[in-house]
């Protein structure tokens, strides 16, 4: 990596506060890689070779159950790390990371972790607060889980996504990467048949637009109300 | 705390490697508590005034959704810490914490957080480690309530709560603190009623034995099956 990418990486959250020199450093060290839509980054259980920075695109993070269930744990979004297994304390990945749009990022060794953590104690801290609020998302989905309909859930998930990557559209606000209705089963715990059901009853009511891995909201305040379960399909 | 209380807690996972020197300094800065059973150490939403590592007892940490809904979000052991807010980037408690039995525990004031991470960076590593763990571990629990049946779940919370506290008797495991139908059915996202339900069918087939507020396990390895969905009711 150049001085001049430098400058542009210097606001990225998990460089935030880091002075110029150890920037530069950090980056010298730095891969920088280009992934196609739909590729495998690593797999849960592989080793973790080396930990990640999505500079642009979207990555799934997907469990993968004994059965061969898959849950999508958490979409990653630019300026985001991921694959740091080590901070969590692990040596393998918990999970599989697929590219959900072309992709580039930038990998680090995994064995370099140690020495980074040592060198760079600001990057250290917020690597940390990062793995603090990914704790806080998962608790607060686990207590939706637990506590919500599936309607709310589907609709918070859509929202979340709108929120995270929408792009406004003469129709509304799109998801802008490819998601099919499997893809958000996989995100509420719930069956594909169960999520065509909710999004067709939203289709006929003008609140979602949907296509074949395409997803628009149309009406974003009544999707909030479904969301709050306020409004009952 | 004493010379001879920092051999006693040497050994507890948040100060292993500590060498002796900052461990008496560390213990030195911290409070002696106890608690007695139901009694709220600190709330969802207050100020985190301080962070605890807990003694002897047990804890349960509960997430309180806006419309009231209560889920346990873990139970804290012995040698745990917990109300590690700062380390999670937060300045209030993400949960409330009550004790399940008579507590003692440590406490330190919150806003040491900064200094004691920058101090002792070995009791550094160690939290963000558990931070980590719980990461992993909240993200299995989602995907187990993605994934399995209720019954799976019942029979899986049952069985953990046996290994971290069970203690044998001539009836089987008991879980060494009082536990209630309705604790169970916040730790499984379901209705009272299908915790009720379940655990009446397992009494009948001699798998568990329960009363108020008491859970003992009777046949391990068929609760293992059904948690594994092996077995079915």
């Amino acid at each position: 990596m150049s001085l001049l990418d430098a400058s542009l990486i210097a606001d990225v959250p998990p460089f935030r506060g880091i002075n110029r020199e150890n920037l530069v450093e950090l980056l010298s060290k730095a891969k920088s890689e280009r992934y196609e839509i739909g590729r495998t980054i690593f797999c849960q259980g592989e080793e973790a070779h080396s930990f990640f920075l999505l500079l642009d695109g979207h990555v799934r993070v997907i469990k993968v159950t004994p059965e061969g269930d898959q849950v999508i744990a958490r979409y990653i979004s630019n300026g985001e790390l991921f694959g740091i297994a080590h901070a969590l304390g692990l040596e393998r990945y918990p999970a599989n990371a697929v590219t959900a749009v072309d992709c580039v990022m930038l990998s680090w060794p995994g064995k370099l972790w140690g020495t980074i953590i040592e060198k760079y104690p600001t990057f250290a801290t917020n690597t940390y607060q990062t793995v603090g609020s990914r704790l806080q998302e998962t608790q607060n989905k686990l207590v939706e889980m637990a506590t919500k309909r599936v309607e709310q859930r589907v609709a918070n998930a859509i929202l979340k996504l709108a929120n995270q990557t929408g792009r406004k559209t003469d129709e509304g606000i799109l998801i802008d990467f490819p998601i099919s209705r499997q893809n958000i089963s996989e995100m509420t715990g719930t069956t594909l048949h169960t999520v065509s059901r909710i999004l067709s009853a939203w289709e006929n009511k003008g609140i979602v637009k949907s296509g074949r891995k395409k997803i628009t909201v149309t009406e974003d305040h009544q999707l909030a109300l479904l969301a709050a379960g306020e409004l009952y399909n």
